[in-house]
């Protein structure tokens, strides 16, 4: 159990389920199994060396965890090379904290060093393990991006004039596609600890609260509960539905026969669940639990068919059909749902153009939305995890009726 | 005032400044302001427009506040024109908060979208403002990078092959390094309302606390006290001082003769604070108390230094003559301080390469380093502004002499 903070009094409400929280961390193995699938992959495509420069994707194969990213002023390089373990290119400020990951060959330069940041550095790492014409791979498709200055990019390409710098982000893909059961029991304790504090809110809030006030009790309550950081909470209320759910919350209170959501991102151990809730204000019209009931039902289809071998187009097309029958008229927010683990979003996407296979292990979440009207829209999310028989939830599903809250 | 969260009373050992919180957002005339700042730079370097990628650039322009962008999956675009108000291109999930900011001209397209994500409408818009044979900025830099797949930037090349892309780097520098009034208190708050934590943590936790509940008290009290969000808590505790000051909290409990630091950038309204506080847990050896007025006198020393025509090498060098002296060793993580605002960190830096010249209105962090032997260091943090006559504290100072935290 997480220690209570002080002065906090245990909330008498808590109806948790007091499951002990996974351990931190990872055990060499793991990296080691990320480390030989990359390889495997790797050499298959003749590629003699990756090139990382983003939290997540450096974080895959060291454990490196830190908050430090928030500082856009270093860059990160990572080597991958097609044998022996990855090696760390990195700030000065680093070398204690890489220290203490399963890395050997960590090497760093005093930054920032606006003229030379890391570059010289990086290039000669990168030309002592793909030699002076190997390929280099570097994630450069869709949901990636290169995490350095342009004008250092552009210095490093002379630098390494005679390699080929390919495209690798297929194998980034396929191994983040896949989490193993370490993964997903972080994944799986972020989604229990959020679930808990979504069963407590009507607890927790009461009508005439202020939007602001009610992220701020949800947030502290996620902390108090375990949750090690909220970096995303958005959400929003209005009457029968919102219109915009990506907004900081506002000032206005929450009014009787409003719907609130609340959607969270939020980590446990670097891992994130995703996932949202509808709560009626004191009352709800019969065409809002009508829509809600249409949401429930259309997450129900997307977990029936989520099982191994069906694509991220037939689990859109099993939801799409539910929201689009009668008089409703679903929506999306470009896609009814996306892939989830290390990051808030990652591939696959929930959408007809995504052939993506699903197969056990992948975490991805169900998020149908409805147009109901006057430009308001009611939204609903679940994370799953795809097993050899089918959809495994990993959020506690939310009530098939909308829950109320009174003063 | 804030509303207080249900279940969590009000903290009795409040001693809090209770001043009034200043208003979120911005008025029309900041962003023209900003505007009309850069179309004059623009047009002395002959840029049609500039293109920017990353939060705090569209953020700067638009007033666009959203935690979104933590979803890796679409990119948002944002092309400044030479002459007339900025031009959003976003996926449309953004087109409802987008459309609330003062923009006008909000061009969305239905994104995730692989094949073409946006880049086709972007393309359409540069060609539209800069003709086709104009000249793009766009930010390649220090500190900057490009929030977009480096695919699909080479597709955008592609499709914009006439235009000639530059360097806009120091036009965004030059913007963003003298804050207005308006960003000075937005900061100055979030100060305020971190310094107010720091000043109630001994009565907060007690020796015997694991590190990681530390955290999670000193984070819940942020919030509780108006922090929107604290997106960065680092720090470390150990005797005599700390190794790592980057890592995540450990489950070491707070021992006797522990020094403990926290180091936070928390958000008020999109806004950073960043500084951090020393503690002794029960005593403090002398070797400890010299180490913590070393640090006291350096931060001094560059609070004497920090005023308008002196360069960040000058403070750096004032700083580090009082880290230099007597038996004591200064250290640095890269550099003596730096600029603040938008971002955790921002440009400039205090090197002794760094020659920028300050001017009222910039906000930088005051952050002297001390080796004190055996791998382990202590630091100091304070957070300044600029002003005609000299260096104004947002952050109430640190106390003078190591404080106590007993059981």
């Amino acid at each position: 159990m997480e220690k209570q903070p002080h002065d906090l009094p245990k909330d008498p409400h808590s109806g948790g389920s007091n499951r002990p929280l996974p351990p931190r961390g990872f055990p060499v193995s793991e990296f080691e199994h990320r480390l030989s699938r990359a390889q495997r992959l790797m050499n298959e495509q003749g590629i003699a060396a990756l090139l990382l420069t983003t939290e997540p994707e450096i974080r895959y194969f060291s454990g490196f965890l830190t908050q430090f990213w928030q500082s856009p002023t270093r860059p990160w390089f990572m080597v991958v090379p097609f044998w022996g373990k990855p090696i760390a290119v990195i700030p000065e400020i680093g070398a204690a904290t890489m220290a203490a990951t399963w890395l050997d060959d960590i090497r760093t330069w005093p930054s920032p060093a606006p003229e030379d940041d890391g570059i010289s550095l990086l290039a000669w790492t990168l030309l002592e393990v793909a030699g002076h014409t190997g390929r280099v791979g570097l994630p450069i498709g869709p949901e990636t991006h290169l995490r350095m200055p342009l004008a250092d990019f552009e210095m490093l390409r002379t630098k390494i004039a005679g390699i080929e710098l390919v495209d690798a982000t297929s194998i980034i893909q396929s191994l983040r596609l896949i989490k193993s059961e370490a993964e997903i029991a972080k994944i799986a304790a972020m989604c229990d600890i959020a679930s808990d504090v979504f069963d407590d809110l009507p607890h927790l809030i009461t009508p005439g609260d202020a939007e602001e006030a009610v992220f701020r009790t949800f947030k502290i309550e996620l902390l108090r509960r375990g949750a090690d950081d909220v970096p995303y909470l958005v959400g929003g209320a209005g009457p029968g539905g919102y219109e915009d759910i990506i907004s900081p919350p506002s000032h206005r209170p929450l009014q009787r026969g409003d719907v609130l959501m609340l959607d969270t991102g939020s980590v446990f151990d670097g891992y994130y669940c995703d996932f949202d809730r509808n709560f009626a204000i004191d009352r709800a019209t019969d065409a809002t639990c009508r829509a809600y009931e249409t949401l429930y039902r259309a997450t129900e289809a997307g977990l029936h068919a989520a099982h191994p071998g069906a694509t991220c187009a037939d689990i859109f097309a099993s939801m799409w059909r539910e929201l689009s029958t009668g008089s409703e008229s679903g929506t999306t927010t470009g896609r009814l749902g996306h892939g989830l683990g290390m990051q808030l979003t990652e591939w696959p996407s929930l959408t007809p153009a995504d052939q993506t296979v699903l197969q056990p292990g992948m975490v991805i979440t169900l998020e149908p939305g409805l147009n109901i009207g006057s430009g308001r829209m009611m939204v609903h999310e679940e994370n799953i995890v795809i097993r050899g028989d089918g959809a495994e939830l990993l959020t506690r599903r939310a009530p098939a009726e909308l829950p109320v809250i009174r003063a």
